[in-house]
Parts: C-alpha cells; sequence; structure tokens
C-alpha cells in the first residue's frame, strides 16, 4: 500500500508534532511526505494523487479547517474534471486525516467550548471523499500535544505509523497482524544474535496472548448466544 | 444597523449572483461591500470589522467550504488575540453567510449525492461564531442560481436585501415592518404626486393585511387554546 501525506502547516519547521510524526514513517518507502506550499503545479500533484492508495490531509486546526494553504490545494488541484467529472480519478482510494489542535478533546462536544464534535467540524472533508467516491477514514485527532507524556507520545508514534501505513488500522486484529509483520522483518534484518532473540521472544509472547485472546473471543461468543436464547 | 459584506470570490467579475446581490445594496450607505483578495492588511481589516454589527462572509461554496482567499483571510485577521483570547473584539456581533452552490437543494440531504445538509456543512463557520461570541444567523444559501426565473431572481434581490439590512429578516414581522419602512421613505421622497398616491395606497393595503393577520393570528391562538384544555 503506496501513502501519500500531504502536510499542510504553516509553522511547520516549528511543530513538534509533525517532527515525531516524520520520524515515525521516515524509513518507509510506501510512503511519501509532502510538504505543501501556496505554490502548486496541479499536474505534478495529480500525478501524486494517482500513485497513492492512501490519501492523507495532515494539518492543524485553523478556525475549525484545514490552514488556508491546504484550501489553496484543494481549489487547483481537486477540479471537477479531474476528481468528479466522468473521471472519478480518485474513486476507491482511501482519505484520511492527521488533524491536531491546541483544545482539550472533551471541548468537542455540545455544550462545552468547542460546541460540535470532531466529526461534525471535519464534515467538509467527508463530504469530499463522499463526492470524489473515496473511502473517509476515521480522522487521528492529536488533541493538545504539548501535555502528551512520554509514554503518549510513543502511543501516539505507534499509532500514526499505523494510521498511515497499516491497511487494517482501524481493527484489532489488524494491528495485532501489522506488529507481528514487523517483528518478522525486524528478527529477519536483526544481525545480533542476542537481540534477534530478544524479538522472538517478544513475537513469542504476542502469538500465545493472540491464541489465549481467539479462545477468549470464542467463549464470550458462546456465552452471548446462551444469553440470547 | 451597519453591515460589511466580506465578498470572496475567485471568479467575481464573471459572476451574475455577485452583481445581482451587488446592486440590490449599492444604495445603502449603511452596507461596506468588500471584495478581498490574497493581499490583506490584518490591522486595516480588524478596524472593518469593528465598525460594523453585521459581518456577512459571501462566497460560492469549492470543496464544502470557502474559496481559500477567505480561509487565508480568517487566518490572518481573526488572531487569537483579537478575536478571542481576553478582548473578543467581535462578541455580539452577527455573522451571516451568503453561499452560492452550483448543486440543487434536494442534494443536500442524507441519501442523496451530497449526503449533508448544507447546515452540517458549513459547521465550522457555526463553530467561529460560537468560538467569538458572535450571533450566527441562519445562512442565505442560494442553489443553483442560473436556473432562476425572473421573478426568483427578483424574490433572491428581496431576500438578500433584507438579509443584508434589515435586523429582524428571519421573521415574517420583522420583514413586513421592514417593508413598510422602506415605503416611508419612498413615499417621501417621491417628487411625482401620481406615484407617491400609487405607493400610498400600496401602504394602506399593506396595513390592512397587517391587521387582518394580527386578527387571525389572535382568533388561531384562541382557537389553540381551547384546543389544548
Amino acid at each position: 500500500m503506496k501513502t501519500l501525506v500531504i502536510v499542510a502547516h504553516p509553522k511547520y519547521t516549528e511543530s513538534t508534532t509533525q517532527q515525531l510524526f516524520k520520524e515515525s514513517v521516515a524509513d518507509d518507502e510506501n510512503v511519501v511526505w509532502h510538504l505543501i506550499t501556496e505554490t502548486i503545479d496541479p499536474a505534478k500533484e495529480q500525478a501524486l494523487l494517482l500513485q497513492a492508495d492512501r490519501i492523507i490531509f495532515q494539518f492543524p486546526l485553523y478556525w475549525y479547517s484545514a490552514p488556508a494553504v491546504l484550501k489553496n490545494w484543494q481549489d487547483k488541484v481537486l477540479t471537477t474534471k479531474f476528481a468528479t467529472g466522468s473521471l472519478y480519478s480518485l474513486a476507491g482510494k482511501e482519505l484520511g486525516l492527521v488533524v491536531s489542535t491546541g483544545a482539550a478533546q472533551k471541548e468537542f462536544q455540545a455544550g462545552a467550548s468547542e460546541q460540535f464534535t470532531m466529526s461534525e467540524i471535519l464534515r467538509p472533508y467527508e463530504a469530499l471523499a463522499n463526492k470524489t467516491k473515496m473511502k473517509y477514514l476515521a480522522p487521528l485527532v492529536v488533541y493538545q500535544f504539548p501535555y502528551l507524556t512520554k509514554i503518549e507520545q510513543q502511543r501516539l508514534f505507534m499509532a500514526y505509523q499505523q494510521y498511515v501505513t497499516n491497511l487494517q488500522f482501524n481493527h484489532f486484529s489488524g494491528q495485532e497482524e501489522w506488529i507481528n509483520q514487523r517483528l518478522s522483518q525486524k528478527i529477519e534484518a536483526e544481525q545480533d544474535d542476542k537481540k534477534r532473540l530478544t524479538l522472538q521472544q517478544i513475537q513469542t509472547v504476542l502469538q500465545d496472548n493472540q491464541e489465549t485472546l481467539a479462545d477468549l473471543t470464542l467463549t464470550a461468543s458462546m456465552i452471548k448466544r446462551n444469553e440470547d436464547e
């Protein structure tokens, strides 16, 4: 799976969130990291889009939408002819959003200071995905990054990596599968015998857990069936 | 009441909708018609905003929000310090939206081609009004302007005039009152005796209708009260 990350951030170099994201996918040859500016060549952008299976709009939330630099990109690149019209060049691709905001998660609800949920605020992007026949992915939203603990930052690092590179990032079994694959790759590449052994042990524990979990899931579904009868 | 109309339209000179709107309020000294471009002096824009009681964002819908030129304006003019912070410089003012779209009204609903209602799509502007303590007005949306008949265009002309200049544009009694005031102004200014008489007759009919309506409203509320008991 090829992913195009379209980064729209007027203060990109100052953003520690963006640095963390970039590090998270730096080694991945299937990820194109694409920082956009006001100067755009629509044909080149369209060519980049065509090569991707997953397209991600990544931006800080300014006045409840992307900074102007992304809107400018949308207006110029997503022409009627290219994106809808008769071509629907993006049909079947995935559209993901990675959004950062300085407000707390609990503020995004009726009665709180932001009044609306993030799903409501991001509706225009969902509508865009709908119109262009793309699959809209549940957004990855980062609330108040500066307040995250080291552990939370590490979790975000992993979550972001999955969001960008994992086909099944939103299912637990897909996440397990993805971690398993990554471990296998690391084990194969590892030169140091001792380190390889540690990685293999981790993988064994993970696989044992997966089996235990599969048993528990079966038991739970049987209990549920009895209750339903 | 002073109104500032912020017009954001990349193809302004070609837009017949914008021409109709401009004509509709051309004579009104309480309306500032402000066509924006990429070049912005935030301090000047803020000064314009401070003078207005009603602020209108007027734009064609591009990818379910305003063209980039307005987003750029928002990002640069509505600074935290000015719009929120401790100042809340826009608090108490009204925020109106005049939005034009090439899609039909019936498409803006679940299951139709645009999937979402216009209220949902415009949520980011409602959130902006909420955040800056402005009063969000029900938007004036123009669907498929080129398909409007002459009569429909005339109605839009009037509706727009009211949206921009009438304090109570969204209440029927407020609309009547506004028309009555406009008629009185016209009668006073009219030099031709015959034309003045015609205008006076129109005003008499209007006022008679208002009285009849008031009677009907009273009767209806009495019937309703009996039903409720």
